[in-house]
């Protein structure tokens, strides 16, 4: 009481101090340091990429619910535009770029002014400077133009070369992910790529054994999934087996690596969700949405052992393939639960039957269609109509009986009009479940942005893919 | 310095003062009041429909530049899912339900569960009850699903004559914007529901000279727009005539009628967004975000002399046409001017040209079409090319010379496949500037949520539809 009465008494030097105090307390609360922080980017993932997900998670026939993925229980959430120098609809070298220099460019340049003429600065060599460490993750290949927008200056997305020499320039402390396209230049006469990285300092992990020993303080690493098809993207996680290596793998082992006092930043790229989006496959693309829902789940551990200090940032660098939800005022995403393998994987599978008048009959291709689709399985609601089966027919004439080959890898992210069976069984599913597709393309779409943790108050206005390192830089103190 | 000494001395003291500040400062910051809360509602406003408004207003040819609609540098920006409680795509009657109630009930169905046994209370009624004055404004129908899910419990939308005659049963103060679809019921031999409204005490404005005299203290309030079409929607705002009364006109009176010392709740809807996107006219649907964001601006004005006390949210109920931006990598925005109609107006001029084989030619309706849409100006990049004249003409041969009826009224929303020659104008206008549509209905899409103001914080997150209410009751302290 007597304390209380006192402080009663000096209300005007109380009031007077009180301001003093808000505003230190003003200057620390703007001040909060994030130590740690990962931003992860969904390749091509935009709002309803995320949604399908959930709504194919909850699905059960006749229920309607909707449980969030994590991000989506974050407490910041917001949209982020993307355009880029020269276009509205952006690509990932130019989002990239956008999002690790904060300098626009023209589509398809990394790292350069549309001139070409400057070199902009990423945030991974002005947070090495700074002291922290630096980690740049993607399931796909480390050149490919996500990952090499956080460390490479090339004219071109597509100088793959050019950029795998440039890669161990940066004294980055951990790549992870997939390897190079052409580590000996596109005709194969050129320096390897990988001996110029080890020649650098880097210690390249390609093999389980070597992944496993990776340890805590481990410096300049290069850990590649030894898993991957031979142009080093990782398998679709609808395809992948059980117990092999996982982009969540990479991240978990990447906190190991870089874990220290002074912090760290990383990028983890879900990169396999755009190739879904361009294939119009949304099955595929649910599994690596999930797939890259792993690695935040990584993340997020980590964060609740460093709570005060850890940012996690998810976004996107654009959406892919104008993909809508709902048709007709429905969407079945129980449905979708049937298509058992990806389109990519399913071409490969149709490569190898025979094509031909002795090859596979067309009833033959239903059965298999029904086993890896569910196309054709009254039982569950897949029932297909008469044009359905015209359809599939007219594909089935012109891939088969006109010969004409199909080759995965070559034509998959292509948008021909002419769709092989494999795309065509997806289409109809992903109409009966619901899920329409605009464009084999990227749009202009603004793009989802959830952030957790310290310094996200930043976040939460709308803002363009250009502020986000300045963001990031201001909660790290750079 | 002296004082500064003094303070240094003291600085235990000091700490624990100021964590006792703190906590109070805690305290009151939760508790943050919104005693004058604007709820602007864009129908079928996606993040698309927003982000093509603000491509069309900077466009010049070859520059990319995007500056923002005032909504987009509100500090908060989040997103909210829509879904009804029986279909992940949700209509404006379950979506209205949920935003004003808080509750999740059938497509349809306005302000009673999907058993149809129990009505939910509006925020309206809770609104009233605190003490706040209540306002509730559409450019179109006041019986409509979106301001009719503000008030009215009814088992269907289409009840308009029930909803109509409900509309005077809760002591709103102010209603402003179209008018009722069938005041004597659809066989016009129902109890007239102007005159029931007037009977319970409404003054009904229904012309400028009783809406221009409508002032600060007037109860209970009907303003009717006097320049509506029969049905009682504003005219496209495309259309619209200069000078000619618009919804930030009502929501100017809106403000001025129910200003008082206790505070209002205001729901303003931007009806005709989705109208326009059902019809996938993409330049009618820019227009109508162009007049829902001048009606926020009036609120922005209002904002500005009570910041500490006003809140003001803008959201959707949920997209529609699933419209995406970016065809081919390109937009074109700046292509969007060349329509100076919107497609329906287009239809009623159209349905006054002579049909049949004396009626308008091929040639002439394309001179009408290059008027009116630009196409065919090659001047400005919209040359036609021989595919699209070819569709252009197989439309005109189906319209003109099949003496088939075009009823713009009663067509207009319609999804049927064949198209009018306006429908199909705006579709080939729409294409070359880049926007697509993936169908003529609502999608499953969360919407955008742009906030400002006293409590804005409370909207940092993504969430559902049913919080929104729970959250302004939060901020307003009922």
């Amino acid at each position: 009481m007597l304390i209380l009465n006192s402080l009663l008494k000096m209300k005007k030097t109380l009031f007077l101090i009180s301001i003093l105090f808000f505003v230190i307390a003003g200057f620390g609360q703007s001040e909060t340091k994030a130590k740690y922080v990962f931003l992860f980017i969904g390749d091509g993932m935009g709002v309803n990429q995320i949604y399908a997900t959930e709504m194919y998670l909850n699905a059960k026939a006749g229920e309607i619910k909707v449980d969030r993925l994590l991000m989506n229980n974050f407490p910041v959430s917001s949209n982020m535009t993307t355009y880029s120098a020269d276009t509205y609809v952006t690509g990932s070298a130019s989002s990239g770029t956008a999002m690790s220099t904060g300098f626009k460019t023209n589509n398809g340049i990394l790292g350069k002014s549309p001139d070409l003429k400057t070199d902009y600065e990423t945030i991974s060599v002005k947070a090495k400077r700074a002291g922290f460490k630096v980690g740049i993750l993607s399931s796909v290949m480390i050149d490919h133009a996500t990952p090499a927008s956080f460390y490479a200056h090339q004219a071109s997305r597509n100088m793959y070369y050019e950029i795998s020499m440039e890669l161990p320039n940066y004294n980055i402390d951990y790549f992870g992910g997939g390897g190079f396209h052409y580590p000996k230049g596109e005709n194969g006469d050129q320096p390897d790529a990988y001996e110029n990285a080890a020649k650098l300092g880097y210690t390249i992990a390609d093999s389980h054994a070597e992944f496993n020993k990776l340890k805590k303080g481990d410096k300049k690493v290069f850990a590649l999934n030894p898993e991957t098809y031979p142009l080093g993207e990782f398998h679709w996680a609808i395809d992948k087996k059980e117990g092999s290596i996982s982009l969540a793998d990479f991240t978990k082992k990447g906190i190991e690596v870089m874990d220290n006092d002074k912090g760290f930043f990383m990028m983890i790229e879900g990169g396999k969700i755009d190739w879904a989006c361009h294939g119009n496959d949304g099955v595929s693309m649910v599994h690596e949405v999930l797939a890259f829902n792993d690695a935040i789940n990584v993340a997020y551990e980590f964060y609740k052992k460093h709570s005060d200090e850890t940012l996690i940032i998810v976004t996107a660098d654009h959406e892919t393939g104008s993909m809508f939800t709902g048709i007709e005022y429905v969407m079945h995403p129980e449905l979708l639960k049937y298509q058992k393998i990806s389109v990519q994987e399913f071409k490969r599978k149709m490569g190898k039957l025979k094509v031909g008048d002795e090859g596979v009959s067309f009833n033959k291709l239903l059965d298999i269609i029904k086993a890896d689709f569910g196309l054709g399985n009254s039982d569950v609601g897949l029932s297909l109509d008469d044009n359905e089966i015209a359809l599939l027919k007219r594909v089935y004439e012109n891939q088969f009986k006109g010969n004409q080959d199909v080759n995965p890898d070559a034509d998959y992210l292509s948008t021909d009009e002419v769709k092989s069976i494999a795309e065509t069984a997806a289409y109809i599913l992903n109409k009966k479940a619901g899920i329409g597709w605009g464009s084999s393309d990227h749009s202009s779409m603004p793009v989802p942005v959830r952030v957790l943790g310290a310094g996200q108050n930043e976040f939460t206005e709308y803002f363009d893919n250009t502020e986000l390192p300045k963001k990031i830089q201001k909660v790290m103190g750079m």
